[in-house]
């Protein structure tokens, strides 16, 4: 089985733990037997290996996420980046074509695609599997899921089918109706549109090359930030007729917001938190170190990172995203390629971060035109490259760097230290990447020294 | 008038911003004109000055406040230092010994003992004098303020008044009653005990005299720890017939809790806060450099700061003290005489704070068994001695000293700096202090340097 997953944009519906730079699949969340948390990526991707242990997944996204899928996926997972935000049909197409042109997955093969951030039982890649049988036998261009609806939601589109079995042609699609209309539907045998199909590789490709003009995936890749925005929907659903609609009767959420999310929490602390027995209902997700404590409250969840505090009656969790839009703070917090960092003082000249590398990884090498920097290493081993020249490193180690000097640092084990920035104009902007090259070591200084680089 | 402010020990009701190290009387939360921020002690220390610009007032408080206490009113206020807690008795004869011997107060004046936490209106400043001038008299021992009930409290001990004029004398007291003895209580005219009292300093030094074998107030003070614990009332109040009491009808709340404490604050955000329109009787009181989002909450205190994070029905908030208990944690910030340090990260073996020094300051030479540390300066300027050497520092200094190294930095100007500290053993008690000798300069380095030391 050959399966897409969306793994769309930042938000901050979830926000503090969602933000411009972590979606809400990265969030750790979900306890497994072992007692650690995986997120929703990591669940889903978890699921798909378990009901087919030979699928070939491939993530389709931003550029912003792929670090964050590498440390969460490994490196093996496929990533089909998008070099810029198109909408949903050139994504699938990007998408299809790597398949076609760096997978070298054969054009009669059916491709299921599916959002990253259900919260479903294992049933479900049943029926993914069942989908992409359907897709491959050709007899219709896409198969659907269609969720079997509990309540009369407005916030999903409907799907009509023709017959009432379990699988069905569909006869129309309905829009995020009114209540009214959704129970309409409903007594008609409509389905929720849970945003799932699958399709025969020829044919997508062939959609793509009559609506966008390119040579294979690279010249695709190449040309993508001047493609016109372009929904599936709209480019590719609407104008198919021959469409089939699978049912699924079994657990489907949509974790968009804190009231679903936490309905999908197996306890009701993630970190350090306490309730009193006057609480019911109540759920914490404290990222932070210190701890949250919750007396005499009722369903309310309470989020806490180093973005901010949420405290929010579950109903009106929804609604945070305009409050959360002024704040226009910095980000705090950020898994990067290399490992993560996290804002620990901010000062008017000067921000000092904690900054973790992942053993085996090294940052850029990079230089700041208007602040200066110093390291302090407090775990861990490895080199830090200042101007071509290398030295070891460990606990206790520190590291000054004016403005302009080029620097790096290597991670042999985990490597923790704490930068302190120090300027009147600190950015993420100031910063320069250069090549590194291989230059002459300077030796390995034994003994624990401060050094002006 | 003299005034003598009991200036109670820590505690945990007002977590997490009361903690070990910082009472209640010192979080900054009323609102002043100018929209900055008083605590509980300066409140009432300004509202002594407006009702008497010669009031001479005394703090009687442990070792741990003194630093808080000079901070907040300066250094011209009189400290009563308890060199240990031995019950309300020996802190009130060691206090009245001081305005004898220290601060050579007439011994046939008046004093009006007085808890440092009430909050109050004006009027009852007046109440105060009115109590001062009854007890110069000298007519009674002891004249008590009597808050006229607004309900039956559990919580107050009554006194139970002779007479119904405004100047009564006492026929008896009644400890803390059941809400129906209470409400007996006050049909027959009882009044809360608020826990202020005044008496001539003569008359209190000989009961001290009579239960405690001293000389003066600096012999008293040497022998503080071996006395007996017993309270005022037990030695004095239960012992004495000619007692007086002065009704007060105005305003008087005992801010014990976040419940009583947000009653009295004139806004419903303190720091970084949003409330959406859903919420009705939420207060934030926030002391961290990130937003709280509150949605759809009623009657709910949240705060936040360095130790943790405590969102509370307003109701329960009284009840929080088990809880906090059990957290266990290490201080998380702190006022220290030389200004105040927070904990930024904490690791295994490294615990990163930001030390603020105010101007003209200095910490204690001192040095470390078990750990190493760095000093990054961030912003100021000041100078730093290691070993008996001066040098000069600014901004992006940074300072590095191995364990066992004697240490101390002094602020020109404000000084604040990043501290790295770094061992396996980091603890408070790894502190051996010195005392600094005048040494030789080592010169004004102009090139910002990372030194050894």
């Amino acid at each position: 089985m050959n399966i897409v997953l969306l793994s769309g944009g930042s938000g901050k519906r979830l926000w503090p733990l969602s933000n411009d730079v972590r979606s809400k699949q990265f969030i750790k969340i979900f306890r497994q037997e072992d007692g650690s948390y995986e997120s929703m990526v990591q669940r889903i991707y978890r699921q798909i290996k378990r009901a087919d242990a030979d699928a070939d997944v491939t993530i389709a996204t931003s550029k912003s996420q792929v670090s964050a899928i590498h440390n969460q996926l490994g490196e093996g997972v496929g990533i089909s980046v998008e070099p810029c935000r198109r909408d949903t049909f050139p994504a699938i197409a990007l998408a299809s074509a790597y398949l076609v042109d760096v997978k070298n997955v054969d054009p009669e093969d059916a491709v299921v695609v599916c959002p990253v951030d259900p919260y479903v039982e294992d049933a479900y890649f049943e029926t993914l599997k069942e989908l992409s049988e359907q897709a491959r036998k050709g007899e219709d261009n896409l198969v659907l899921i269609g969720i079997e609806p509990t309540y009369p939601s407005e916030k999903y589109g409907y799907i009509i089918p023709e017959t009432a079995g379990k699988t069905a042609k569909v006869r129309s699609f309905k829009e995020k109706p009114s209540a009214d209309a959704a129970k309409e539907y409903i007594a008609q045998g409509a389905l929720w549109n849970s945003g799932v199909f699958a399709y025969k590789l020829k044919y997508m490709m062939d959609i793509a090359h009559r609506l966008i003009d390119f040579t294979d995936y690279y010249d695709l890749f190449a040309r993508y930030a001047g493609l016109t925005k372009i929904s599936f929907d709209y480019a590719v659903v609407e104008k198919e007729d021959k469409i089939l609609v699978q049912r699924f009767a079994g657990q489907w959420k949509d974790l968009g917001t804190w009231n679903t999310l936490t309905e999908a929490m197996e306890e009701n602390v993630i970190g350090k938190g306490e309730l009193n027995d006057k609480c019911s209902g109540v759920h914490i997700i404290n990222e932070m170190d210190v701890p949250v404590l919750a007396m005499g409250l009722h369903d309310v969840v309470i989020s806490a990172s180093p973005e901010g505090i949420l405290v929010s009656d579950k109903g009106q969790s929804s609604y945070i995203k305009p409050f959360v839009d002024q704040f226009e703070q910095q980000i705090m917090f950020a898994e990067k390629s290399w490992g993560s960092f996290k804002v620990i003082d901010v000062e008017t000249e000067s921000l000092t971060i904690k900054v973790t590398l992942n053993p085996g990884h090294s940052m850029n090498y990079h230089s700041h035109r208007n602040r200066d920097e110093v390291w302090v290493v407090i775990s861990g081993e490895g080199k830090t490259v200042i101007e071509g020249r290398e030295r070891k490193i460990g606990i206790g180690d520190v590291i000054s760097m004016s403005a302009g000097r080029r620097h790096t640092v290597f991670a042999k084990t985990e490597l923790k230290m704490i930068e302190v920035q120090l300027g009147r104009d600190i950015t993420v902007q100031d910063k320069e990447k250069f090549e590194l090259k291989k230059s002459k070591r300077a030796g390995n200084r034994k003994s624990r020294q401060s050094v002006l680089q």
